[in-house]
């Protein structure tokens, strides 16, 4: 997930430039209501789902589902490689969902994302769809014979555990990765995503996140002449010469978004998951800011440090802040829209707890954006009325995961709730990288957590078949 | 709840003549969004729920809150003394919400029933109602302060469990009381109903049901000459003479109706609840027909039965017969319409297995019917994928109550499927008994459900409380 500064509605989001796993998958189409809690509005249409039956024991194997979240679905599936890893080992067949309102699982066509159309995009309409679809992989039984494993990471692991929670007649278990479902209004201060953000970089250098706090007041201070705009605009390749405050402010929101997504990708190896950088990106940016640095010089430490966020593959020919939340391939569009329904997660900035300039979180002038772009008001508490927040006592079979280095573990449950909604805590990865693939670089904490995966996987599946059982002999 | 013959729309009805009891509430409104789960639809408007807090310990005193079900809310709260019972033990505020579309609590006024507007009415849409009117209850905080307790019966009965399934973080446990959640398409046959039906008839005599299995064999041979549908409008005292076959099916099925009635409400005392009545009335009006007849003496014997059941009081001058399902002081719209959306509930007749004619369940006829009504087809599967039907192993804290003479207990859960998602059978009580006031005439069984209902509450609460103090000391 990728949050962006200022505007403050955070962005979940898998991006990939190209994809590197070479699964193999058939695509399908399902059809769904598209209102599934009502029946003023009788339209149908397909979600999308990707399928692979290579080592499924077709007797009674189980079934790996991912609860798609917002982007397109090939995108998921060819970066969740936990699930293609184990799926051998488990006679699984995997099948990745793709949300409503994402990829081409469009209600309406191109018109979707509409004002008048995109009302229908919500967790618990998504959730429904997976349902139908679930009953349908299990040709419909009353009596399912598949035990169904749910997988998710970020929004889509707070789905797999939602999908769990609300529907665990045919879910009999959720691997929920870094899943901020404690982070709705009132459940933790605002700040806590970018203290967590700053911290990532206080580990990799004290004096690194130092230099990062006063470049906002450096740049400020400099764009002030033409002179200066000018030079800034050569000196960081900036797509785009700076020429007003919007522009200014514009390039400190992106280089904030930077800073934020730096930390959620801070893993191990190189990767091009959400965009390519290089191992540890955190500690490899911040070789450029390790002694203390003012005026231009710190200027132009911050232009290798976007050189290197932009431009790891020496393909990105200039910086291009201006794009705000049009990032990749994937259209952000609905998740704004969810950010500004149902999703409410409250970030602010204070500038005394993290290395960003102060900027409150404010839920009237959230609402006003909000009904001014999609003329809908936010419903702030919805999300934990449904879900609970962490009040999951009464849950079962969950397993939520989080790497202390994400800024999303803020919002994560990091304590074993009771015996069967278990916590994972990996002091030292970042988002979700439990479900990525092996790596040989891999800590030694992701690599117990797959282990504890599997533990909790083949538990909920003896638990199945005890009652399957326990089924057939009624 | 009431069992329409013929149509086969099941109407969970609860019908009151006159109040009985003298329970005194505050009637307080509730605003609430038109679609939880939609934001294409920005209406808001109010549902009604009565309240008392005269026993209430307002320190942390449960709420015992009941899910109100198709019909007025006032009749709900003026029939289940169960919870005024036993408040004052409890120390207990009471809470009596009304179910969106049915008594005032309608979201288009005097329209909201019209085919443009129902679409709203559905099990999920009011749950979620119940969710946001508890947590203005708690005075929206975040670590709720008070158990609420979730009572209901019949369709109030499965709100109440599934109200505990969907929001346990709100619900600490429901009492459901006679809740048919195993009655949707696959589940059981669709006989059972009548089946037990006809049992309670067996139970009070063998004759007596022979009686009315010929009955119908009698009525259709004996209705095909003017003299004789003379000499039975004036014998049954019918309201309105037998012209054509419509005029006999109507009839049928008003008679069918009424044994189902009477073997639903066979209490153990006289009582106005649904309709004025005798004590046990199948063994009551069995009286008129516990020996063999045949002919016009088998005729005179069951206009003595539909006297006893429409004139108890003597006040009804004739046999309405043709009232169809405009029931009483209720309006059954509201269900008819949830029966040919989510509500399936399949129904036949065998002739075999009960003492009624013979009657498929054809689900392309209810779907064409419902259609034509409505404009929507049923969806027969989604009570069960949303829902779970008994795959209850995931969930806790519900007690399903169920007396063996209620015909709709072949639709509820019998034997208990976890220790904490239990089964209390009452094998000599009709429909909810256990959620009555206290009487005199009580039998053991009911005497033990209801202590067993208030060690689980007590449980429950106690639990509650644990959780509480586990979370002031974080």
């Amino acid at each position: 997930m990728l949050q962006y500064a200022h505007t403050y509605y955070c962005i979940l989001v898998l991006l990939v430039g190209t994809a590197v796993a070479d699964y193999k998958y058939e695509t399908k189409l399902f059809n769904v209501p598209l209102d599934h809690f009502g029946y003023q509005r009788n339209e149908t249409f397909n979600i999308k789902y990707l399928e692979n039956e290579d080592h499924w024991d077709r007797g009674d194997g189980p079934i790996f589902f991912y609860t798609g979240n917002e982007g397109q679905i090939e995108l998921f599936a060819n970066h969740t490689g936990f699930m293609w890893d184990i799926a051998e080992e488990f006679r699984a067949k995997i099948v990745f969902a793709e949300h409503r309102y994402y990829g081409s699982s469009m209600p309406f066509g191109n018109k979707s994302l509409d004002n008048d159309h995109i009302g229908y995009l919500t967790a618990a309409q998504a959730l429904a769809d997976y349902a139908e679809l679930v009953n349908f992989l299990q040709d419909n039984r009353l009596k399912p014979r598949y035990p169904v494993i749910a997988f998710g990471g970020s929004y889509g692991g707070m789905l797999a555990a939602y999908f769990r929670m609300k529907y665990p007649h045919l879910v009999a278990g959720a691997i929920a990765a870094s899943a901020p479902i404690h982070m709705f209004p009132g459940m933790l201060p605002c700040n806590v995503y970018h203290r967590i953000v700053t911290s990532s970089f206080v580990v990799a250098n004290i004096t690194c996140k130092e230099n990062i706090k006063q470049s906002w007041s450096v740049i400020r201070n400099f764009v002030t002449t033409k002179n200066n705009t000018d030079w800034l605009h050569k000196q960081w390749k900036l797509c785009d010469p700076i020429k007003n405050t919007t522009d200014v402010q514009n390039l400190i929101d992106f280089l904030q978004s930077m800073y934020e997504t730096l930390a959620m990708v801070n893993y191990p190896f190189a990767t091009d998951f959400l965009l390519p950088l290089p191992a540890y990106p955190v500690r490899t940016v911040c070789q450029y800011l390790n002694q203390k640095l003012t005026g231009q010089k710190l200027l132009v430490a911050i232009g290798h440090v976007l050189e290197m966020f932009t431009n790891y593959t020496g393909k990105s020919p200039c910086v291009d802040y201006k794009k705000g939340n049009d990032y990749g391939n994937l259209n952000a569009s609905g998740w704004d829209y969810q950010a500004c329904t149902e999703m409410v997660m409250p970030m602010c900035t204070t500038g005394e707890s993290d290395m960003f300039e102060p900027n409150p979180w404010n839920i009237t002038k959230v609402s006003a954006d909000c009904h001014k772009k999609y003329n809908v008001y936010p419903r702030p508490d919805v999300a934990r009325l449904e879900y609970g927040g962490d009040r999951l006592l009464a849950a079962s079979n969950i397993v939520f995961s989080n790497g202390l280095l994400d800024p999303w573990a803020g919002g994560g449950i990091l304590s074993s709730i009771s015996d069967t909604v278990k916590a994972v805590v990996m002091i030292d990865t970042a988002h979700h990288l439990d479900l990525m693939p092996t790596n040989p670089n891999d800590p030694e904490s992701v690599k117990i957590a797959r282990s504890e995966h599997k533990r909790n996987i083949q538990q909920w599946i003896r638990e199945f078949q005890q009652q399957r059982e326990h089924e057939k002999k009624l």
